[in-house]
């Protein structure tokens, strides 16, 4: 059972603000709780889960503090999800202080005002599957701490690096190559395996922006045959990452 | 203005059980509703929608007769719109009976269960840039004309054949290449412009039922280079489309 503290302090973490103070933020379902209690059991501040899914994953709930699990009936989950359907389990994890610099021979995706959650949480699931393991995010971005980023992520948050920053400083003094996603470039489908560098991704409606489009070393485009205006921006990342990044 | 028997009859055309009775649908947002009014005038029963967008779109509306344009305040869009923020205008449209067969040479998706509609709305969008005319959906696919099916295609919707069927029955002798997505297959990174047929999706969770995947000549994949568990549909039939089916 939850205080009414502990409900209250849950329910202000649906919203942004509250989550930037307190630096933390909720995953849901059972899918992402095996998977962070597996992978990061150090970040988790409060499980909240039926009773049921607390019997069932006892073993994996060994490695949070006691203290730290609570029970809850489905009315009281109800109250606390931020999910349309709540889904057995809640956590409160931490956020993590990410530094990294990118490694020579590495990927990084650069999402230039990627605003739909969903579609920068399927994005973020795109990167892990395809083993790009950085992703910048300019401040326009959606926030990744978002619950629909996070459940779109299927859990891949956990896995890719990130930082939100100004994309055209960030890239211009790299000497990498830099791909740009655009509707004039020369077709994604005849570069397959492409030397590393950044591949930039733009707004769903308008694109990348003149000044990151001019850092471009070489832009691409997604040949299209019938009549569509345009693709989804996830469906585009995946589809260029399988061309650009393909493993072998 | 709309009348008390038009608000409750367009507000029971969200759900299934009346569109199936009527025959008809809803379409919504001022992109969708130039594109049907440019290419299908003659399906449209009802528009609704703000004076301005009234006036502003004028010459379009002259194809429509025009006791089938109705004025409404933004309550009452409200009223009868099946999204969640109503966007200026609603159009209550005619099913079309769709009788194809496949012609040689092409491609054609066939969907089993794919359950969410946003999903199916996306992959119709997504088989209609990769020119790709035709699609065969399981009875237990999501319904064509669920307004988020609709509404996530951008007007696709219009471009692509569909049909509801038994789909082993319609592939089973047919004769053509059957390529199916599965997570065992050859990686369709190697397999660029195939010969055209059929290239079977399965479920979102549940994959290619086995009597359909028996019809399989050929498994494709996409190759992982890193963690995650899958991918969604339609990011999948994104990247397996732009591999098999490629422009020049």
């Amino acid at each position: 059972m939850l205080s009414k503290a502990q409900i209250k302090y849950i329910q202000s973490l649906h919203q942004k603000k509250f989550r930037l103070e307190a630096k933390v933020f909720l995953a849901e379902g059972p899918k992402i709780a095996a998977e962070v209690l597996d992978r990061a059991p150090g970040r988790v501040r409060l499980v909240a889960a039926l009773p049921a899914w607390i019997t069932a994953n006892a073993s994996l709930l060994e490695r949070v503090p006691a203290g730290r699990v609570s029970a809850v009936s489905e009315a009281e989950l109800e109250r606390i999800s931020a999910l349309v359907t709540p889904n057995e389990v809640l956590l409160v994890l931490e956020e993590k202080e990410d530094a990294w610099s990118l490694p020579p021979g590495s990927w990084c995706l650069a999402l230039d005002a990627i605003q739909d959650p969903g579609n920068l949480g399927t994005i973020i699931r795109i990167a892990d599957w395809f083993g790009v393991g950085y992703l910048l995010c300019s401040p326009t971005c959606a926030e990744w701490y978002n619950p629909k980023v996070i459940q779109a992520t299927m859990g891949s948050f956990l896995r890719v690096h990130h930082a939100y920053t100004d994309l055209a400083a960030g890239i211009a003094s790299s000497g990498r190559p830099v791909y740009a996603a655009t509707l004039e470039g020369e077709p994604v489908t005849r570069l397959t395996r492409q030397p590393p560098g950044y591949i930039l991704i733009g707004n769903e409606s308008k694109g990348i922006s003149p000044a990151l489009r001019a850092l471009a070393t070489r832009e691409v485009t997604i040949p299209r045959a019938g009549e569509a205006e345009s693709l989804n921006a996830a469906i585009a990342t995946g589809i260029i990452l399988s061309h650009l990044v393909q493993p072998a």
